[in-house]
């Protein structure tokens, strides 16, 4: 017997895909084979799958992965070394001493090995995952001799025999992300991993951290130190080194995870303004200047001086392709008070329109941007507002209902722009009950439009924005909610039936539990491991 | 200089009480004194505080606590020996080396010893908490001789000079609990002491475990072992077996806080079936049996047998005086389609009034607690239905509106019962932003009424029904919003300026924090320690 895992590119959300079904839901108690129930367990549902009741079993002794013949990555592949620890220790970490006692008797049908091939020329060991990374993945069993077995392994409840093809799977939207705000509360470090662990499980390819907001900037820019030691809420305990945004974004890497940064302007950037000065608008009360600051002085010339240093050094920081600018919620009071801008506004004919002078401001920075060689991702409003966008602009709808969304995610992309979708992914937003439903149900193509609109859409991201939210219920408040996004980004637009999800997603969710991430229950009932912390 | 804390009785609610304010919130990064709103951070706030600007300093290494001559308590106290633990934990745990370094040459203003005085003639330190406890606290300055200093610990922020009394403190209301749900979750062990050291640090006093439910019955009786073998989710990892009921009932004493167990009949009972043949009432369609099951039976004998033993059991393994026997939501709906019901109703006249078959039941099972010798709680329903009720009974209203709640407080008062107050607490129940300010609002004496009424007004609960809690989410969603509802009840009622218990609060949050406790933010800012779990 023989088992073979093929990737399109070395993208190891999809190994996590692959292998989801099994952890921990093979046997149960009673080292009985899973009840349907437990079989279909997937999440996010794959798109394709073939099952069966042909029961393989696993020893933690003999099981191993190997490299399949004509795999453009070996056994130097950090990725794919790092990834088989992981899956390695979801089969085996739980329950090993029993599995294997059971298994000893039962030579005939135990899976030995799984061979991993890669299928695309480059097998991106030692590069960033992106936009365009194909994560596509056929699990499936081939041929091999008895003599050295390769055999099924995260494929014994799927494949009747060898020859058959058990799951072929890829995502239906490319950009698959989670929001975190690290500003209006810091998150430490192991919040943060602790999210992309999860995020891998759930098959999330983007961590779009929202580093710097009014409240605090707690980003360490080496060329602009002064902004985090002023800014932050503690220049030591509440700040993130050069060190601690390389870990992050590493071990993103190493789960298929991409990382893009964003640092929110001209709005939301009152923290900005202690660490670096001139930067914001002072207020002004009748003719004096206030004591107060707004949004970023956009009349100055050492403003743009400062957001090329800045965002050169970010395009550094950051490898993904993509920068989020941010641009929503521009607060026009202060520039309106204020006489200089008063007076540049009358020079530059703006009459009373503000917003003209914010598209002033963006049409400057996004020019800085491009010439850093970085795609840029903004907020609505900045599309909303006429500015000049580069065509490969990403344009991240968060406004409105459902019907004032919908007709945004139709305007932008009637003008040809790619878009994707937050607004109904706030998941800070919380009531009580299953609100993962609503989730659930929301689908970024439910709009007016044609096939070439539909097309535009890459994706969306589950939002936890951070007025409510910190390490000490982060967690729980994101998961499973955002597991039920996650399955719409990723599975068929056909996969929406709501209490087959239920089923599944109490699984997956107990899956989460065992795996030491305290995601929340759905309703009453238990997992066989509880979390075992407070 | 010296010091005297001196209780009414042993309650250590109270010790955590007078020391609250000084645990790691007296000296700043800096070694600077507290800033005024850091020295207010009491919560709840005592009834009484004088407060001076004068600073005394401590020395992990030469502090000590002390049994004041004429302390109807000494070391062989366990409950103070535990408590000192505890608070030189709390005082010391975190910064020792640091204080001991700044603190070394200031002797002269330091404090190197609290004498602790129980000034009534029966400590408690073997016994068990009550409603009737005297937990009044009376935390100041007396005067000692130069070479044996007893001096101020916990009172160095608070007294100007060593004649001066610095916190009078006593509860508002006798009865301030919080209820935990072990049934539609199974809550492990650790997020039940977790929650009751959290509960002692805002001084609740009743842990109201809200043992069992429909959904599972994990208590381990040892009288009827299958009520917890064949309805628990599962009978070895999700009960509570008479050790951890014992653990969990004197890890509270240690706190002050009494374990009153409910187990709620004859609806809310699903579970209970599974390992009592015949407890609960078989429904009918038309005139065969559907194979479902009601509430329990109330028409046979061997029901009441049953409950007798039962509550015997539980009179003796739980040591407070009161028992909460439930009695609230019956759904008459399977007892109407059981002909045997139907026989039985007109046997004793009941016409079609199923509430006064409740009441047959209640009455039975009240009597049949009675003969324990322990008192009863029950939840509203039980008063509404007119069931006869021994006046010492609790009556606990969970029901209705605003309106209907302060007429309900206002009806069982007029009858001349004791209440304790639910209905805005449900904690369970979240919405986006500061829910924690509704909590803090309601007010259990707010109904029309005498002031006779008003004294029958023994306190309230905030509950945390588990429908969507368990060990993932529960502590961050009851705090701190079960501390809003805990000043409520200790308080003095017109202590209700939201703006300084919101200021005191955030640094109340973090101290629980600090302590380890994921007690969720207020809004946005930070804590000098962040939660360092996930």
């Amino acid at each position: 017997m023989g088992a073979l895992l093929k990737f399109g590119a070395l993208l190891l959300a999809a190994v996590a895909a692959c292998v989801a079904w099994e952890d921990g839901d093979v046997w149960d108690y009673d080292g009985h084979k899973l009840k349907d129930s437990d079989f279909l367990a997937l999440w996010p549902l794959p798109q394709k799958v073939q099952s069966s009741a042909v029961s393989f079993q696993l020893s933690a002794s003999r099981f191993q992965f190997t490299h399949a013949e004509g795999s453009s990555a070996g056994s130097d592949c950090s990725i794919l070394q790092n990834a088989f620890r992981r899956y390695f220790d979801y089969i085996f970490g739980f329950t090993k001493k029993d599995r294997d006692q059971r298994r000893r008797n039962a030579a005939g049908s135990e899976v030995l090995e799984l061979q991993v091939a890669i299928t695309s020329p480059d097998a991106e060991c030692d590069g960033f995952p992106s936009l365009t990374s194909d994560e596509s993945c056929e699990c499936g069993a081939a041929p091999s001799s008895e003599s050295s077995p390769p055999v099924i392994a995260f494929l014994t409840q799927i494949t009747q025999n060898i020859n058959k093809t058990g799951v072929s799977d890829f995502p239906r939207f490319a950009h698959r992300g989670v929001l975190l705000d690290s500003s209006r509360h810091y998150l430490p470090l192991k919040v943060i991993l602790a999210n992309l662990v999860t995020m891998a499980m759930n098959k999330y390819n983007v961590f779009h951290w929202h580093i710097s907001d009014d409240q605090s900037f707690p980003y360490v820019s080496r060329m602009f130190p002064d902004l985090s030691q002023k800014g932050s809420y503690h220049p030591y305990t509440h700040v993130y080194t050069p060190a601690d945004v390389k870990m992050v974004i590493e071990f993103a890497r190493m789960r298929g995870i991409r990382v893009i940064a964003e640092f929110d302007t001209p709005g939301h950037t009152q923290s900005w303004g202690f660490g670096q000065k001139d930067l914001l608008t002072p207020c002004y009360t009748g003719s004096s200047p206030s004591g107060t600051y707004g949004p970023v002085n956009p009349i100055l010339n050492t403003t743009y001086d400062f957001m090329a240093g800045f965002f050169k050094e970010i395009s550094t920081v950051f490898p993904d392709a993509y920068v989020h600018l941010g641009g929503d919620e521009v607060d026009f009071s202060c520039w309106k008070s204020n006489p200089d801008i008063q007076k540049f506004m009358d020079q530059q004919g703006f009459g009373k329109d503000y917003s003209k002078l914010e598209s002033f401001y963006i049409q400057r920075l996004l020019d800085i941007v491009s010439s850093t060689d970085k795609g840029y991702m903004v907020w609505q409003e900045v599309f909303d507002n006429g500015v000049k966008l580069k065509m490969d602009t990403l344009i991240h709808v968060w406004k409105g209902n459902e019907a004032q969304y919908q007709a945004e995610m139709a305007r932008v992309t009637g003008a040809g722009y790619r878009t994707l979708l937050s607004t109904p992914w706030y998941l800070n937003r919380i009531s009580y009950g299953q609100d993962w439903r609503d989730a659930y149900k929301a689908d970024p193509c439910n709009f007016t439009g044609t096939d070439a609109q539909k097309k535009l859409v890459i994706g969306g991201e589950a939002c936890l924005w951070g007025e409510y939210v910190d390490a000490s219920n982060l967690t729980p408040r994101l998961w499973p909610r955002a597991s039920a996004v996650a399955e719409r980004l990723w599975s068929d637009q056909g996969v929406r039936d709501i209490s087959d999800a239920y089923v599944r997603l109490v699984q997956h969710r107990c899956r989460m539990v065992e795996r030491g991430i305290p995601a929340e229950p759905l309703f009453t009932g238990y997992c066989r491991h509880e979390y075992s912390g407070v």
